[in-house]
């Protein structure tokens, strides 16, 4: 069953991780987990130094620079009861220049949300813009 | 830390649902979850009448009909703990005429992997070839 908007919309608030899809040259597409915030219609994302990363440009934002589509899936599982299954797909435009405001009030999002950025701060934060917004549901409810 | 890819493939086999991300024309990429088996080099993922679905032509295999590429992304999430986070990424090819031991392959691996299939079989399988294989891990274990 299709989710409404509104109810997509307050799981994506909600929710604590998720999966970015950028597009990849030769791959196609790539898909990594990630921690995020939302604000009004912008998602930030957290280029961080707590998970250990082989290096501090990461794969997702040269991606993001040669297109800068991409989708933020968020999802609930349960292996022993499908009906209560659901997922959330949020389309994005990454934005090259934010303005200031904006990273700021994601930044200060980001650092509510997750404690661990308490004591480790992250190094910057990527900005997309929601363009579209859908999900499925397991039941009617 | 990067995972090995013995590892990786292990973590693959184990796991029990994964998020496939396919090229979309227009949106760059789609990504949604789904369950899966992994026989050899193949991954077999069902279309199924379990999950309730607006259509039984998808839009995933719409997608790879015009863009073979996929990757299938499997993680391990812990909002308290970090340092226990993994994903594994599956870079994939759909194979739009597999034998039909493959299929068949897949599909007995799907109904023991997913009790769910038994009351109700799935309509058929998709069968993408296995091109690439990396992880991460949050520690070094």
């Amino acid at each position: 069953m299709r989710i409404t908007p509104d109810k997509a919309r307050a799981l994506l608030h909600a929710h604590d991780h998720g999966i970015l899809s950028t597009v990849h040259v030769e791959r196609g597409v790539d898909a990594v987990p990630v921690v995020y915030a939302v604000s009004d219609d912008l998602v930030g994302i957290p280029v961080d130094q707590v998970k250990p990363k082989a290096s501090t440009v990461l794969q997702r934002e040269r991606n993001l620079r040669a297109d800068p589509r991409a989708t933020l899936l968020i999802e609930h599982w349960d292996p022993a009861d499908w009906s209560r299954l659901w997922w959330v797909r949020a389309t994005l435009r990454w934005q090259a220049e934010g303005s200031d405001e904006e990273y700021r009030a994601l930044g200060n999002l980001l650092e509510g949300k997750y404690e661990q950025y308490r004591d480790q701060p992250f190094a910057r934060v990527l900005a997309l813009r929601i363009t579209g917004l859908t999900g499925w549901s397991g039941d009617s409810g």
